[in-house]
């Protein structure tokens, strides 16, 4: 009996759809006539190096119900690593283990769902492969709430950020015209380097919300004056004003606008702030406005009951497709979403030659962001409103939503 | 022709239920053989005296889809205040205004859906109706996220924004349990006096998950040792250690577990930072540990699409219970929950006197925090299970939530 099977790990930051690209190779193997099984490595590429590893098809032949409750489980089911790899010719050991490990499971094809740093592994890994002549295929599977991978059209994950930063602007919205003075809102959006998620809470805008009133991206350089300019003028129009702010938005020197030094808490002990709160005390001293504001915390990349359908349906046929391609032998690449065109929202699925992709990022460009630096423009918008479109089907019980039993990874720790 | 109308107005801090309340109000009013047309108070009270109302009846008659819409929208439809009635002994000049205003307008019947300040309006208007003979009753319905109301087994907005709270919970847990690291997680959660809000995160343990492993309660004197000490333990036992802890947390002597003074952010201002921050670097510092923070900020408070159905459909209830009773010649009262079982669950509606409930505030019951003072009893969690049950009917459009056009309340602004 001639065994082929293949394997799966996850790695990098959360995302709520990175466990529907790993429910999407189950699939793709179920469907296969290549590989007999799917293992699972726990935490990221470690659980090869430490022999954790999971028969995710026994798992999902005892229960097949699995399948769906994983697809809508935030973060990693089979848990992360931060692990690099270190250069081969540097020291292969770890790639000899890992490549030994390969053979002793009869793996044909390794799956690394994960954002940049994953894609870098994968590039080290078919780079030794092909060095050492294995037919091990190596395939990458996007993932990153930040949306900043190169040679896809967007990145799974990115799109249920996006609904929910949308939607919690919008509620936001609702909180604070209920009261019938000046205030300021300030909501401290994830993407330290790349403003795709901040640019997401332009979707809240509606026919009675033109909230956010200002959007701020780390791609364009702050400045403190013209801001308080654009937040003076706007409380002359009206009551509220609400704000997106990306965490990373730096000065032009290229200084982080967030609070640095001498802050100390009644313990004693020195404090950091983010942008949003500097911002807040900013306008407070200025402006003497009141003013809050609401940092939009690890739940965008995690409150998997507000996912959007489109994005969990995108990444769960990625990760299917990756496994397809690697029946046709493809390998030391990335598959990707390929946008055929906006309205009707269509898409392909593709894939990318690694080395293109792996430590490479992709910022807002220019001409989607407004010449004033405080808005994004239309063509912006028209992109990231397919990706948020549709609902989850998480099941509930007992009022919340069932994602999956993750004890295991307690028991591997 | 004897017309018969009566009146509406929200006041205080939002909830995802207060919406409810009113469309109950509206429902009552649809069904009442006394009352022809229901007045909505724009912005609280301060709407009758600066004579901005509006027309509810005619709205709804106009867009019948609209009472649907309205029971899950966040915050309120009417807008807000913070006005304080004087005593009418003082001054009673607002008195005289807004009983003209009820004159004018043929009001039968006032509703004042609010928190504990909105009870002592409820409070005031009852006895100056008294005073003057005026027939026209006056009946709190309340709403509180903090569920500190008494008189009533539980608050309207309580129960969603406990059903947040653990969801949110549940959905960190999973994005902490991935790294196979020793870390330590502080969800901060509202709540300045009472331990309700904080208490619910316990509602996220299951089979699987054990978080939150440590909870802390403004009711219980906060001391850093024994924090320290309990976190130290857990970490032996754990890699993630996950604590809730309320935003109202005051060690012995009454302070505020808070930062205070002479923090100074990078443009030179001084910052303050809460529990979960405050938290944060007593951990860092001591232990040495990986540890974050997580403010669950205002969303809390507004997320309506994840409001339970029970605190919906009760607060529905509690405005169509208000009408009857002002139609009975009930005044000088609010309506209340009556929790008839436990499991199972049962309620009846009821009423009681304004005056047993203004100004009064309701704790969590010592024999429902464990003797530890860090963790809450199992009667405290069978008296939260049955107020998050049901997921909100809300509907989508282009992936977003779709609320109530609030729009008028800039007009008015």
């Amino acid at each position: 009996m001639n065994l082929k099977n293949c394997m799966v790990a996850q790695s990098g930051g959360p995302t709520v759809a990175i466990n529907a690209s790993l429910a999407g190779v189950i699939r793709g193997v179920y469907a296969s006539a290549v590989y007999d099984t799917v293992y699972g490595s726990l935490n990221g590429i470690t659980g090869i190096l430490n022999n954790k590893l999971t028969n995710l098809t026994a798992l999902m032949d005892e229960h097949p119900e699995y399948l769906d409750r994983l697809a809508t489980t935030p973060a990693m089911y089979l848990g992360s690593c931060r692990y690099k790899l270190p250069d081969y010719m540097d020291d292969d050991s770890p790639y000899v283990f890992i490549f030994n490990q390969f053979e002793t499971y009869h793996i044909e094809a390794f799956f690394y769902i994960g954002g940049n740093d994953s894609m870098d592994t994968v590039l080290k890994l078919s780079e030794y492969a092909r060095k050492i002549g294995s037919n091990v295929r190596i395939i990458g599977i996007p993932k990153t709430i930040d949306n900043d991978l190169c040679e896809t059209d967007h990145t799974p994950g990115f799109g249920s950020a996006a609904k929910y930063i949308a939607s919690s602007l919008l509620e936001i919205a609702h909180d604070t015209f209920i009261y019938a003075v000046k205030s300021v809102t300030i909501v401290e959006i994830m993407g330290r380097d790349a403003g795709w998620l901040t640019a997401a809470a332009a979707l809240a805008r509606n026919e009675y919300n033109s909230a956010p009133h200002l959007i701020y991206l780390p791609e364009v350089p702050f400045d403190a004056d013209d801001f308080l300019l654009d937040v003076k003028r706007l409380l002359f129009e009206r009551n509220n004003v609400i704000i997106a702010v990306s965490e990373g938005i730096r000065d032009a020197s290229g200084a982080y606008i967030s609070a640095s030094e001498g802050t100390v808490d009644n313990f004693g002990h020195s404090q950091l702030s983010g942008a949003g709160k500097t911002l807040e005390f900013l306008i407070k001293e200025k402006l003497g406005v009141k003013v809050r504001s609401v940092e939009i915390n690890v739940l965008q990349r995690c409150a998997a009951h507000l996912a959007s359908r489109t994005d969990l349906e995108e990444s769960m046929a990625l990760g299917k497709k990756a496994v397809a391609l690697s029946e046709e032998g493809v390998t030391a690449s990335m598959v990707t979403i390929n946008r055929v065109s906006d309205a009707p929202y269509q898409v392909e699925y593709g894939y990318a030659q690694i080395a293109h992709i792996a430590n490479e990022a992709k910022s807002v460009p220019a001409e989607w962001i407004a010449p004033s630096g405080n808005d994004v423009t239309q063509p912006l918008i028209d992109y990231l409103a397919p990706l948020i479109q549709g609902e989850s089907k998480v099941a509930y019980e007992n009022g919340l939503p069932v994602y999956m039993d993750v004890s295991h990874l307690s028991v591997h720790q």
